[in-house]
């Protein structure tokens, strides 16, 4: 069975560098849900070198930053799960204290409906979130 | 309200250094389930400095590596949330394709009762797994 994250880029990218790529997830409730997908396939992270482990970290950093800057989330959610999808990518998701699922993880049952105005509120910070990561993600692959 | 990670080491102490500690889940039903404390009250993996993250993120893989050359897991499963206990840590997850909740995340609903023999088999393995984490957390640190 071909590995969907080997076939396509699995969401909407945001950018892509040689050996990784950033991608907003679409298919979830959560509207600032991004994955740092790393372009090869490994299944694990410690599959990669630790130059590599570091370099995809700091992106997974650069992630969290844009987030936190632009959004001020209650909380950033990191994971690295690959349960269904074993080809490594990290999960980063900005956490609300109104989300649909806080303060539980997205993986659980959902506590409340999600607010429709708030989701659209955050959704319309995402186009200047994502011009700033493709900035630092370019100087970060450029380091 | 005082948190509970800077009160308690949160778990069986595996290992403790000045920066950060490994723990042993012992509240939950997966038998290889990992956590790296770190000791300092910081709320977000970027609130770490990129020496200190990269720090951390060796000894993530410290334990993943040993997880994975101890018992050979499905997957390793990784994250950082804190939605509960704002104090960074990172969970760090042996998974198999018979446990209780794979290939869901372990937060998600079970899907199957835990295999008490399977578990136990795994358990037997720990105190080994520990000694070579200790041995390798603690070069880690000296490094």
């Amino acid at each position: 069975m071909a590995c969907p994250l080997c076939a396509e880029d699995g969401g909407a990218l945001v950018w892509r560098g040689d050996r990784l790529r950033v991608i907003r997830a679409q298919e979830v409730g959560f509207p600032a849900f991004y994955r740092v997908v790393w372009n090869a396939h490994v299944a694990e992270f410690s599959d990669l070198t630790a130059a590599e482990r570091a370099h995809c970290m700091q992106a997974v950093a650069v992630v969290e930053q844009a987030l936190r800057q632009h959004l001020s989330p209650t909380k950033i959610n990191l994971a690295a799960l690959g349960n269904m999808v074993p080809h490594l990518h990290w999960h980063v998701i900005a956490r609300f204290d109104w989300d649909s699922h806080f303060p539980a993880p997205v993986w659980a049952a959902a506590q409340r409906p999600s607010p429709a105005a708030r989701e659209a509120t955050l959704h319309a910070r995402l186009p200047a979130l994502e011009n700033g990561l493709r900035l630092q993600l370019a100087a970060l692959a450029a380091a």
